[in-house]
């Protein structure tokens, strides 16, 4: 259990909405509880800094580990924040079952940017949460918009669920990747060509940088051979050095003539529209896995039924259902 | 909607037993449907297998795009096949969100396999299904293991969630990875490792052949500065080339003294009993979503409030409880 200062509903949103960045980080620690009280207060909050939210870029981040993401985001942050722009960082780790740890807990990372105060890093949220880190990233990102950030930062690792998640919250999506032995076309699915607005080779640097900028050559050619995406963007192909800075300022451009051209198409606020209704989705997952498991006699039910399904003569999905029912059955009678 | 041919619960399960393979494929088809009424005649069927599984290794192979994991597959499945085994190929498979497809949709992969009549391959279901594709991959495991199968691999993309969801429903898990420019030890984060049984280093031939060995060693020495995991089983670094074969024996007699071990030490039970613990945990969160989706009160409401969560005039959690609560209702005034 951590320790935690708890405030009431009015000061988290008056620190939050002051910009105080220890209420912002006490804010979203409330909204990552599990615990219904918590809950209720956070969707209070929620509900009254959303008009305040929605202003900052939204920028997803992946790459599968290795390819320099720390060092990217370390040196692109600093680039932002010279733009007299206030940034926040959040992470979207796919926490280890084994220990519920997680796979980005280094200390050292950011160093820089860390010490900044033009930037808040908010680092994962140590175990799994039930309906999953993604549905409370989404409200880490509003309350740090409501707290008068101009562009959030959301870093996730890997190619897969986690990254379609962050998809469907951010408004430009970037996917880091290293020049190899020659194989990169290979790795490029189309799944996920779809889901990135800019494919980026890192680590272009030193005895690397030719062959970064044919990775680069043969990216831009395979991505022509795509169908143009709903919004008339063609994903682009950049190298930089995350080591050297080399690149970055062309990616900032583009990250901001990205925003203005999806402005005037209307496809940016169509997006965030979609993205909206999904957030009311995860929610409503989240809310109904919550409300079964608090339930006593479910409790007392799966308790019961614990030994039988880890024997396996009990089949797994026939109890669920039977749990299910039970659930079902105790609201009809009223209890709780 | 896909066109299928209806099956009675008992052809089902008679066909799954007796091995036949279009049963087998129309069984898998009928879990992975969202109907309700072919969720109900799953259910039986799996109910009814379910003594006749368990008997096979279950096989987790991950590793990102461009790894060579069909090149991979198709090799080293030859090789179980070889020894006399019956091996079924599952893939999952974060589908697209852009298009419903499949990133590993490729027509062509592992051409040699796909006809063997001793293996049996089936291509990720395409589509989000609800609840995940993860918990459908756990009931197609299990109706191969009734139709005789004594191997199944399971394959996944990438380093993220999917892979957290397959190594809970497999008893070794096994990541591809690719000798790089030197920084494989950054690409090594402690999730991965907790999550993984074996390291193979793919693609260890020709000139590359050097740096996979470099590579091996490297890794091996990072994964003992690790602690020992519950289970006492070091997970162990190889180099293999699913192109030339090379390797492939030792990781095959790897998995197999893996298997004995752990049946000796009781890990080998001990986890699939978990694994069952988190299949029914998985199919209540499925059966509360499409009990609740298939309200009428709700759908209804859910289209009422669409506009105002697409405008984000509405908190989409704050609608999110009162549609929870709708529903709640609902149950207890005794409506469908």
């Amino acid at each position: 259990m951590k320790r935690r200062k708890r405030l009431s509903e009015k000061e988290y949103i008056k620190g939050v909405l002051a910009g105080d960045r220890v209420v912002l980080s006490q804010a979203i620690t409330l909204v990552e509880s599990a615990l219904p009280s918590d809950q209720t207060i956070a969707e209070e909050v929620m509900a009254a800094i959303l008009p305040y939210t929605g202003k900052s870029i939204r920028v997803g981040i992946t790459g599968v580990p290795g390819v320099g993401k720390s060092t990217f985001i370390e040196r692109f942050g600093q680039l932002v924040i010279g733009e007299g722009l206030k940034l926040a960082v959040l992470a979207v780790d796919p926490s280890s079952q084994a220990n519920k740890g997680s796979i980005l807990g280094d200390k050292t990372r950011m160093e820089t940017l860390s010490m900044d105060k033009r930037a808040y890093i908010r680092p994962s949220p140590s175990g799994v949460t039930l309906g999953g880190v993604s549905a409370r990233t989404r409200e880490a990102m509003l309350l740090c918009e409501a707290a008068g950030f101009d562009v959030v930062f959301i870093e996730t690792v890997g190619v897969g669920q986690s990254e379609i998640a962050v998809k469907g919250m951010v408004d430009f999506f970037l996917l880091l990747m290293l020049a190899g032995a020659g194989d990169e076309l290979q790795g490029i699915k189309k799944g996920i060509i779809e889901i990135c607005d800019a494919l980026i080779i890192n680590k272009a640097d030193g005895e690397n940088t030719e062959a970064a900028k044919r990775a680069k050559r043969e990216y831009a050619n395979a991505l022509h051979l795509f169908p143009e995406k709903g919004n008339s963007w063609v994903p682009q192909v950049m190298t930089c050095s995350g080591l050297t800075g080399d690149g970055l300022e062309a990616i900032w451009e583009m990250v901001q003539s990205y925003k203005e051209q999806m402005l005037l198409n209307g496809y940016f606020e169509e997006n965030r529209a979609e993205q909206r209704v999904s957030w009311m989705h995860d929610h409503i997952g989240y809310l109904l896995e919550s409300t079964f498991y608090q339930n006593e006699s479910i409790k007392e039910s799966i308790k019961q039924a614990l030994p039988q399904i880890k024997s396996g003569n009990v089949s797994a999905i026939k109890k669920a259902r039977e749990l299910v029912q039970i659930f079902i059955n105790q609201i009809q009678s009223g209890e709780k």
